[in-house]
């Protein structure tokens, strides 16, 4: 296999050798935002998106971002040209940067990584098997790197033999630690938390391609609106769309993938391709 | 100057080199536990406290710790040989590792560091000012890597011009973000939340100290008690004690650091100083 490059502070450095020093506010102080999009033929997915959340995420933690929306480009395009990896995901980082007192915001460090990554062409049937969780993510909002709760939690003998937790506050169901969440009630309307998530780019064109086919709900949902929903699904970059059959002890609909959550993951599938060039007219 | 030293995984690194790759879940998912103790006259203060504690919160977030404490105590007094650095603190961390998936603990990254510390010898009287902010750290038992909330609000415009931020929750005023937080009532009873919050080492002597003195309470603190306290301050590793002069928009006390303060800061500094072989008979 070739060398493969990740990007820091504007170098190209073979990705085995990608370190940053032990005194970054992201390895002290957990300090840090990152965003991460897939690429299909080469051609990045929803970068605009991506990049407006990047930018939004960092000005609300204020690091300063030194590239222009322009020259982030530049850079990415760079990237994936150098690397060739067609169908790969890019991470990019901005931490805190080497703060002398270990607390204050300093130069941030700017990391791009980029790694093949496997898609599904067809929706993986097998539903998931996921466990309620009360937790409120602090900043929900911003793509930060804390993961604290999720993986503690995910390690724990209580959860190790599930998929995945779902979180829930005192209002409503909410998200996945990596993934937005969906149901899809018995009279077919499709709903998904409004408040104190993490505006996912997927979740957004899913909304975006069932309005016109159905009614779409974005606000409070119960924990017992989805114990009782016709279909539930999750939805994540890296995963588009996969059913979910049990959450907690209950069965989701026939606790196979349902009709709707088919039928989005194949409108979804097509919306993606048509944003790449080779099937642009 | 000499080359002083960081340690990982065994090795010894020149500091200025001590770098972890960027697949580190740390870097990528802000898991990692850390610890910091101080060294006075090249020894630790209070060794087996925060060992304690380290341990502690390693198991908590179901990192594994390859090294015995005896083991660990052996690394630890060989870096300070290595190192002379007389004064200094010493901050220890454990890491999720090198994750393949990004995701999933992996064997550990152990970094620790030393650094030259200034300690105050007598305390400094000029007071702190500090603002109450809503907000209840995750998993505040465990000394994780997580500040995200801490950094964000003290880089925002409304709190640049205070010295720290007091954490209070639904039930009580809890700590700082670095520190512990103690009253003096008017009654000259000596309070500290009990739950929600880190145990400090420095707060744990400093309960322990106070105990033959005075009333200790240990429970819920209202605001609205911290607004009319005679004497409000903090402790940690660092600081030891420092008094609070300002909170929020009040006074407290007479603005001045209080005679209860200025005694505990006292009685610790001896304590502290009977730890030291120089000291001990």
């Amino acid at each position: 296999m070739t060398t493969k490059y990740s990007w820091i502070n504007g170098e190209f450095i073979p990705s085995d050798e990608a370190k940053i020093h032990v005194s970054d506010l992201a390895i002290q102080r957990g300090y840090g935002i990152f965003d991460y999009f897939k690429i299909i033929e080469n051609q990045p997915v929803f970068l605009d998106d991506y990049l407006d959340r990047f930018y939004r995420s960092a000005k609300e933690l204020f690091i300063p971002v030194k590239y222009e929306r322009d020259e982030l480009k530049h850079i990415i395009y760079g990237i994936i040209e150098k690397n060739d990896l067609p169908y790969s995901g890019m991470r990019f980082e901005l931490t805190g940067g080497y703060s002398k007192d270990a607390y204050t915001i300093s130069e941030p460090n700017f990391i791009i990584i980029q790694q093949a990554l496997k898609l599904q062409d067809t929706i993986d049937k097998t539903g998931l098997k996921i466990k309620t969780f009360a937790h409120q993510r602090q900043l929900p909002q911003v793509k930060t790197i804390d993961y604290l709760m999720a993986i503690k939690t995910l390690s724990s003998g209580e959860y190790k033999d599930v998929d995945d937790i779902l979180y829930y506050n005192e209002h409503s169901i909410t998200e996945c630690p990596r993934a937005n969440f969906f149901i899809v009630t018995k009279d077919k309307v499709l709903k998904t938390a409004k408040d104190q998530i993490l505006s996912g780019i997927t979740r957004k064109h899913i909304i975006q391609l069932a309005k016109p086919l159905m009614p779409v709900e974005i606000g409070p949902i119960s924990i017992q609106e989805v114990y009782e929903a016709e279909e539930a699904f999750i939805s994540s970059t890296t995963k588009n769309i996969m059913p979910i059959s049990h959450i907690d002890d209950k069965v989701i609909g026939n606790g196979q993938c349902g009709s709707v959550t088919d039928m989005l993951f194949t409108l979804l599938q097509e919306h993606i391709k048509h944003q790449t060039p080779s099937h642009t007219e």
